[in-house]
């Protein structure tokens, strides 16, 4: 059971993905590898879901982030050969909407409102 | 705490905002109204956050749907006094981004990937 005093970050993100690579994309998705669970599970990731507006070619995602640095938790993810691996599938699919740096597709939100 | 058994609906949703509204939008949604929370709250509505995305003038909605009917609940909420002068002020702020019927603003996305 999650404390009521644990600190939560509330994570939404965004990204473009190209129209040809959706069902590719949705059946990753529907079968995703369980390292890959397990990894991101591991780095404080939980309560996670992807969607898609297939009327305009975007990713919207949202998680929970409960672990104590989100920075170095997200340094020791990007150095998992088996995420790795899942991004090399994952990315050639998503198209960012901002100019990003490196790797990176998604674009994190601003958070606005938020209601228990 | 939450039963592992509960059914539980997660939505996700997407608008577009005028950006001469924005911070109108913020505003409202900083200092949201008790009777509007009460309200949505009664509709089996939890765990509600917002999202801006300033660069492309676009809102992103998350939240849990934990009651038995959503669309008796969103009728009965449809009929809140309170809703509809919430709303009033909420929606001019608000673009649709596919063809909508009625007074409807947000569109629903396709989960297509959940982690617990």
């Amino acid at each position: 059971m999650t404390s009521e005093r644990e600190s939560v970050l509330r994570v939404g993100a965004v990204v473009g993905i190209r129209p040809e690579t959706i069902e590719t994309y949705c059946d990753l998705h529907a079968n995703p590898w369980p390292e890959v669970q397990a990894a991101t599970s591991r780095a404080g990731i939980s309560n996670y879901s992807i969607f898609l507006m297939p009327e305009k070619n975007l990713l919207f995602s949202y998680y929970e982030y409960r672990g104590a640095d989100r920075a170095a938790d997200a340094r020791e993810l990007a150095q998992n050969p088996v995420m790795k691996d899942w991004w090399a599938l994952c990315r050639p699919c998503q198209v960012p909407l901002v100019t990003v740096e490196g790797s990176r597709r998604w674009t994190d939100l601003r958070p606005i409102f938020f209601q228990k």
